[in-house]
């Protein structure tokens, strides 16, 4: 989003309306620049019948909503709130899920509006190593789902192809089991981010040890942010997900629910693996901190032992360069014409020497 | 408040009563110096009516307690002791309340008192950057609302405004969908808060791997102090607004708890980004330990190699500074008067310096 | 108590019976050296009635407990076991009671013994910075309460210039409104000194930025031990509080428990508070932490920047420094006879110094 | 696995199906090169009855699954979709179940299909002090249990032995008394596994204080992701028996309950232990950190004394070395002409040492 | 035994049967080297009445089991498996409470087996600073109690003693009320200890601040782990007790369950204190950090200000002394023949040392 790669991480939490606005105002989101517009795509199945069109007028839509078959109407983009105002009032949609389906910060959740249910979950993405997060807004109503997304994008192609296969028993289930295969999908995505950071995780384990470089701390608080953006879209993903295996209402199937059961198991495993990441960077960012004060201790190791032996010797040097003339009296270093002075002093610097490397053998630094 | 702008966070926890006051003591609030006098404003509508007014005398105020319009009045200012009692009185307000509402350092709370419903929230304000809580008292009664501040604020002109333009169902609901629309324009208020403290955070993140300097740590402390008094202001209110969504009281209508219950998925929404930037700014501040630890690394080298490299030299040139007299025996110093004796003494210590260099290519610091 | 200064905390948790005591063996508690003898005070007061008196002799105190008035029986001074056993035998006390009297490490709670109802609360003070803690024991019978307190202290004071005052509602409302105020009285040494302690983290915010000294390490560490000394008697008080104002008796009239869920709400504050202030004591800690080695960069720079540069110098000065004869041969330092000779030495140098000084420029060093 | 030894823990989360692949779709698992075939064992056992055989074709099985006796069928290799096909259609398999004995990153669970009862658990082991988790799946029919197993192995050896031996219960006791005997045994394979982690902790806890290594700080670092691996397995399975436990099915007898209860009394023990050593290597990771600053210490002390000691002493040593002719004046250097100047010289080098090594002894360095 | 001192604490988790053993496989103990042989002891005693007899062949229990008066049997050793079968087949002892009294690793637990009850705790004890625990088993049947040491130890002669002097209710309560005397006996064992480690504790808080040294890091270490034996002790202890105190049952008398209370509020103290021991130790930990750190800066200062007033004046030293011939040239150095040349050069050193000095005392480093 033209910001600099370094912070590949989403933004968090940045969308709000003003303070003290009346609830249900609608105000639509600004489009991203260059964005395509609205586009409003239907898919009408049944166990013998498949139907795929792009909507053009909101018209169009009506005599989906009264027909026996499965709806999936699926609507990309949010800048249009006639659309949705329409959508509100055709499909009987309160003006507090609209308001929620505009405001791209919900949490994950599920709502019982009577007639219908109201399900948030959030899609994932990874590009070029930058977490991607956007709304998904579902609406379950009696034999219709509705969807509608921020960006147009593809997480449901899969699910679009087995409908259009009609494997499996999707194209008899109803539309709560459409809502679990979408769900599933969303879940789905986890899985290859996780993998991603995996593999991130064990790569900077290798670095940690072996070439802790400044670059490294940078590479683990940018992990330890995106798994921050994971867990706090999971959690309440695995709310939700339990609280809709456990809902009692007429427009979700028992058999259905052991489905969303299964999507909870993987949802929970989810957590469970970014729980484990955390951990372990966590556990990272301390085998650093000690990795860098080993290679502080190695650096000072060797100052200190190039100094302390040498310091000594140009000591015994400068004695022997100090000018004091051994003629004015015999007490003015007589050593300088001695017979034997010059290897007198290089014996004696010898023996300096010696003494501080058995020293610090002594003390293990050699 | 005349205090430096270094520590911009709010006291925590300053009032309270003497110990051993009897309960329902009221003691009046100092008023800020240069504060203005009390001032009681009073909005009376119903599905066709408004009537804005400020009372000078309590008691103008008690027809609007027995009309069957809904009354908004808000009470600016707790100086005026005379006046709560009579409140007290005339409404009916239990003494433990009285004492609450001028004891400004309650936990946000909802408590059922039978004939009305006293409820604690706080107003948040960003002033130069720093962080200001004031505390909003309510009283809901059948068909008033009593709002008590401390200080003239403006936190709920937005909600005037929609009173006076009709919109909406504010003017057609009750006290109750008032009280919401009230409490909801305070939670509404942590929202540009913690956008502000969200770049001040991704300001911090850039910083502290970039340019690590001794006044981060003293501003990641005070946007951890910050988040944490935003903190224990947002949990006891996502409590309280459980409470109330839940609440069986013949003074709230059903209807108005589904609003309730969207406001709470904002306060919950609200907690969800302060934990994950108490998190972040953890995360800043072993990032920032790391960092300064890898500097002190790189000076350490720096150090290290130009005085490993030196010293050895500068000894070998204390050698030949020496002034044993080559006269004197065949043994003192002899090299002085070779032919290639100075540079011989300098291909030594080159010979020296590029051991040492390729020492510390091997070691990886160069 | 005769320690040094230093270690300001109170002693936690050394008062134990000898393992395998029997249940019920009363053991005389240690009077302090030059304490006071026990007093036992007895006020007794109605509607219209007060009466105050010391009590001499055990028996003076029947006659209170048959009275339909009110009374309170203060114990100050736990030496004396017989008036224990004697209390235990004609007000009904149970041994197990008489022995949580007297081991004063107890924690908060409270206990329904059927004719009355065992409570043990704290009373807090600061002594010179010092907290000192001291366990307050009530029992709270039909129409009358004792309390019993180690050391002679005043913390009930102000309760019993409100009964002597006779104002608000104590003189009229019973023994278990009585208790209310106490407790109440007890909670509210609280306030002051969480305010202590809020002034001296402020305080030593300022300082560990400004002036990390190693004194502040200790004054962390002690306000840290004090501030999980106030956290292990507040939660549990706020347990037994929270008991209290639940409680099924017929001991305890239900409007005063509309006053102990004020006094609860006040131990939640405080918990509310003491919590802060610890996450901001961490939060201090380590940012000491990040000051300390940010000094030390600093320290370490100015070292590196010195030493840098001078050693170098001071390598070519003592090349210039050997003692080779030029006479000997063209080879051995011709340097020394040229013309330019010097000033080419002092240029060499300056410009080795100027390199360096460019170099710590462009890392920003200086 | 081909991986370098330094990184021993097993890869956590790394098996998963594509997004948005149909619920029930059976994908084979990549047998590991060099795999044996899928190999299929029947234990057949009554009272006095024991028939063991290795199945060819699946069509061998089916009088199995419908005799009165208790029957164990083991399957060992995932590779065969085919087989798993038809064991979903004769024992009535859901597909659900299906997938996730294929899908072998499952979490432990144990779930209730009605005619059978899933249970997922894991086996561990330690190949080259390589933790290695492997899943194995149950199914719990009327008188017959399935197995499923990742890899050959040799988990149930014992209760193999038990079976032939016909030694106490097994048996006598029915499907469900064997399903408790094998998740017993795969219980504790955790406590050797456990042991070596405890002597591994201890042999650091010895290494880290008295010889601190860079080594350590990997090896730290690995039991303690080898130690979140088992968290990560224990939980789910200490919630798996508790729910094992309290099952109320027709297929778990009360009597088998018990022996449940003693199994998940195991694995709660196992966490405490896996808690424990968490907290100990939490423990060695601090007390690393200030054992290397200790050691840092240290060698900044010698190289601080020696420095100190001899740099002054260096410089008046360079003083007398400076070349100011005597001659010129008898203001220049007059010392080189006195007949006590050299020892003079001495001299005051030697106050200047023994005034350094008193400073540092106050200090409390020497 | 025969460990160094150096690790005191008691080995963790060291104890557990082979996988797949079957369960109630009974494994005698091995006896440490040097024990004595099992050591069978009764006390039989009523209001009137008291026996107390060393038992050696197990027919002599029998009468006992079926008497009326409360019986203790004592059981020391635990090598003799026989002798428990033995035990199992006459007092009806389930096989797996059989395997948990020889398995010692077992956590603290209550078990109701119809007609009696197991109960699991731990003995402690402090020998030569070093933490020593040990498993006691509790059968408790309708009139007896079955006692099972691993060592044979003291923990009960003040029980022993109570019951000789008959004093108190021991004698007239049943063997329930033994039951609560005896683990009343072992939860009174952690006071001493707790004692130790708030001593400890506090010896090393003064230490650590005024004389860091390597030591304390073991010291602390030391600590840390034995209250994490203490308190994976503790835990399961409270929750038995809270079990005991709660259990419905016919062996287990109302009134006991008021002491059962009493002794639960001893052990939440114990937890109390070793919580907050962890705390402080915590605490300790890192103000051992701060304060080497401070260590450090005051060491590196030393070096630094020494070396960076003397580096200069060596130079300068070094320039004059260069062998440049003044009568070469006007320009090299004159200074030497200066007539004022030895005084100015002392001059300049002064000059840059006072230099130094003052930046340093602004600096605030001296």
């Amino acid at each position: 989003m033209g910001r600099k790669g370094r912070r590949a991480g989403p933004r968090i939490g940045k969308r709000f309306h003003a303070p003290g606005t009346a609830p249900g105002t609608l105000r639509p989101l600004e489009a991203p620049p260059g964005a395509k517009p609205v586009k409003v795509t239907v898919i009408d199945y049944g166990p013998g019948h498949l139907e795929e069109k792009v909507i053009e007028r909101f018209e169009d839509l009506l005599p989906y909503r009264d027909a026996p078959n499965t709806t999936w109407i699926n609507v990309e983009g949010l800048q249009d709130v006639a659309l949705l105002e329409s959508l509100g009032k055709h499909f009987g949609v309160h003006v507090l899920t609209l308001e929620d389906i505009l405001n791209c910060g919900q949490r994950p959740k599920l709502e019982d509006y009577g007639t219908y249910h109201f399900l948030v979950m959030k899609s994932l993405a990874l590009r070029d190593g930058c977490l991607e997060i956007e709304q998904i807004s579902f609406i379950l109503g009696k034999n219709y789902i509705l969807t509608l997304q921020e960006i147009p994008g593809d997480s449901f192609e899969a699910v679009r192809q087995r409908i259009r296969r009609g494997k499996g028993m999707i194209r008899t289930a109803g539309a709560d089991y459409l809502l679990y295969a979408l769900v599933d999908a969303l879940i789905d995505e986890f899985f290859p981010i996780l993998e991603h950071f995996g593999e991130q995780v064990e790569a900077l384990e290798d670095q940690v040890i072996l070439r802790p470089s400044p670059e490294i701390v940078q590479q683990i608080h940018a992990v330890k942010r995106d798994l921050l953006v994971l867990r706090r879209t999971a959690w309440p993903e695995r709310d939700t997900l339990s609280a809709f295996s456990r809902e009692e209402s007429h427009l979700i199937d028992d058999e259905t629910k052991v489905f969303v059961r299964d999507c909870y198991d993987h949802i929970v495993q989810v957590i469970d693996m970014i729980e484990t990441y955390r951990d372990l960077t966590s556990g990272l960012q301390e085998a650093y901190l000690s990795s860098i004060s080993n290679r502080m201790n190695e650096i000072m190791k060797v100052l200190t032992i190039i100094s302390t032996i040498f310091i000594p010797l140009t000591f015994v040097a400068g004695i022997y360069g100090m000018n004091f003339d051994p003629h004015t009296s015999p007490w003015n270093m007589p050593e300088l014409e001695w017979y034997w002075g010059y290897p007198f002093s290089l014996t004696v610097m010898a023996v300096i020497a010696i003494a501080l490397i058995i020293f610090f053998r002594r003390k293990g630094w050699l």
